[in-house]
């Protein structure tokens, strides 16, 4: 047999596995699913030598390949990294059970009660690209909420995502929990990415992570569902009204907490009436901590070593210690700019106008929009989810930081004493 | 210019319309939709005479191509039918508003405050077959919802469905709401549906309504997603312990309600410790209402008049006089059956033991599961969602009838006095 036909003979025996899995998850006991996972964070502990040892040989094979050392780093199982592991497993253990629960009933005139009731999607699929944690952190996720996952990791995580699909498989016996329900894929073929998402009737929903270019190729190939994330153009508009002291710090906070995470800050927006006073201040501040300042025409003067803005600054996520910064004559000149440059995940006013706040809380159709907080809060822990597999970008389903929540669905439950219809 | 690339230029036109005249629906005022809705109401009062005189064009059309009968009845728009409409226009017009409600919002320990707030998908894609009254019926969900809507309707009731859209603009103006909200595919070029199914930039989500065929083709083609209604085989399950002469009621609606709707009963399911006295009287009752029944081996001799059922008859959906019925021997053998055969659309069980009906009720994977109900209630109305657009047999967003909820999203908002992270 040769290898592509191997390959999708074992993408199709995953899907299968992965769907009868799924039937007894569906049933499963959340007090299972969470044992399952404290067993997990027992084996990573008890074996973190041989763990390492796998994890070595990715290390090894990436050196020798000559990646650089920011990847390599992101490949590592440090002692640290695998602390946060274990203590990842264990808050989500000991998350509430989200199967099961009903929402309030509401009782028809003719005495039938109509709720609804919370369960698992199904077989969802992990395309991921080099960190091994992923397969630790979405598998958790995933059984958490009663789904059973096939988990698809870069190549140059090969040893240590199998050997954390190794201890996963041992966590699952004697929970009474299927033995298929997280399976991690087994080869290096690049066609196994390809056949996976064509195995609509096997997987429900994929979630990838990594790069634009990854997720732009499953887009566009894919017959399953995606819960994805594309771009994190996030904006800050600094109103009229806003208390200029606490404008300046959330500016500071939603662009340098983290540069690199999709909810930085990417443009500024500033009310002309308070920009002669605010940008120049401002300007020191991004100065002291080395942003790079890209400015419009009336902000170019207000701001000391800043350069001029091009057309590409205000589409542009740069994900580095740049920001481009427009003065705007008002409210409606920001929500223009943000209609058309956002990518709709993101945005904040700072303003003690309440009425200027309440419209831009409305008006904005990003999956997040703030008052008075820096844009870098775009986090599922920090909304109180607990956790999160990934923000979306998606309008349907899922949308914003996705925990738990967002890997389940509702079906609607009717109970009745022989009610008939017509 | 040639037809395809008129149609081509036609369809991305009305996308691009519909994405402006969305931003504005977007922050329109609820009393504004509703009193289109009404305005709309009064035209096609006012307009009878005139809606009916475009629709007879179709009819002639209708009947000197052949149609047949029940097709040509589907395409009129009787009075009863206009009054319909316009009771339901009323009905939709008089709910409340779905958009910029907030959900219950919890302080996170920084004191921020995390909500959620619904708000309309954008633009809807409705691609129908020959009623007309979707035209109205569907535009009136989705303005009411803040979406806009590009109707496509079949060539059979194209006279009908201009008409309506005309009215439809008219109904909008003096509202404040934009010209385009709704727009009607004013072609027959059977390459707009193609055309549309492209508009990824344009259109947010896509309906399908009719027959199998045009679902299959446009779930294969349409780079949009979908909310979709596919098969409706439905079961219903009579428990050993089940109260028999509700059984029998139940049974008898499930099936004869209305034989050709998604709900309806295709496979009747008994247990083998009361199929002996119960059966009998169910044939006695079908054989009274003229339903055919398809029965397996233990079934047949206790139903005089069955004929035996074949593999087949488990799989389909008969939407007609037509019931397949199997003896089980347990929960577990029907919960087995149903996993195997269900649609995943509607199933219910019959009985009086609690613990039957809770696992029934938890394990059963489909969008509506029953206790004590016969399943012809899968209905947007019967659920008091006010008005349904159709039943979604996906997983992800809308699952079940659909509502104005299914017809919106949420977005985060996040309020704060400057905290800050990290």
């Amino acid at each position: 047999m040769n290898t592509a036909s191997s390959t999708h003979t074992t993408m199709l025996e995953l899907g299968q596995q992965a769907r009868a899995a799924a039937r007894r998850l569906r049933v499963s006991s959340g007090a299972a699913r969470s044992a399952a996972l404290r067993a997990l964070a027992r084996l990573i502990d008890e074996q973190t030598a041989w763990l390492q040892a796998e994890n070595q040989r990715d290390l090894d094979a990436a050196a020798e390949k000559g990646l650089d050392a920011a990847l390599v780093e992101r490949l590592r199982l440090s002692d640290k990294a695998l602390q946060t592991m274990m203590q990842g497993l264990r808050q989500v253990a000991d998350m509430p059970d989200p199967i099961g629960s009903l929402s309030a009933a509401a009782v028809r005139p003719n005495g039938m009660r109509v709720a609804r009731m919370r369960v698992p999607i199904g077989v969802i699929g992990i395309i991921y690209e080099s960190r091994p944690n992923v397969t630790v952190d979405a598998a958790a996720l995933c059984l958490k909420s009663g789904n059973a996952t096939i988990l698809r990791g870069g190549s140059e995580a090969f040893h240590s995502n199998r050997a954390l699909g190794q201890l996963i498989r041992q966590s699952l016996q004697g929970t009474g929990l299927p033995e298929h329900a997280v399976q991690v894929v087994d080869t290096t073929d690049r066609a196994a990415v390809g056949e996976m998402v064509t195995l609509t009737e096997f997987i429900d929903v994929i979630i990838p992570r990594g790069g634009k270019s990854l997720i732009a190729r499953l887009a566009a190939e894919s017959k399953i569902p995606l819960i994805k994330h594309l771009d994190g153009n996030c904006h800050l508009y600094v109103d009229r009204a806003a208390q200029p002291d606490q404008a300046l710090d959330i500016a500071i906070n939603a662009k340098t907490y983290r540069c690199g995470i999709c909810g930085a800050m990417e443009t500024l927006l500033v009310h002309a009436d308070i920009a002669a006073q605010w940008l120049p201040q401002a300007a020191r501040r991004f100065a002291a901590v080395g942003v790079e300042l890209r400015a419009c025409e009336r902000a170019l003067p207000l701001m000391p070593g800043s350069r001029p803005a091009t057309e590409d600054d205000w589409a542009t996520e740069y994900l580095a210690p740049i920001l481009a910064v427009r003065v705007v004559d008002s409210l409606d000149e920001a929500l223009a700019h943000i209609e058309r440059y956002s990518s709709e995940h993101t945005e904040s006013i700072v303003t003690q106008d309440l009425a200027a706040a309440e419209r831009f809380q409305r008006e904005v159709d990003s999956s997040s929009v703030y008052v008075n907080l820096p844009t870098c809060f775009a986090d599922g822990y920090e909304y109180g989810l607990g956790a999160e597999i990934g923000i979306s970008t998606n309008r349907l389903h899922a949308r914003g930081p996705v925990g738990l929540e967002g890997l389940t669905i509702e079906k609607w439950v009717l109970n009745g004493n022989g009610q008939l219809r017509g």
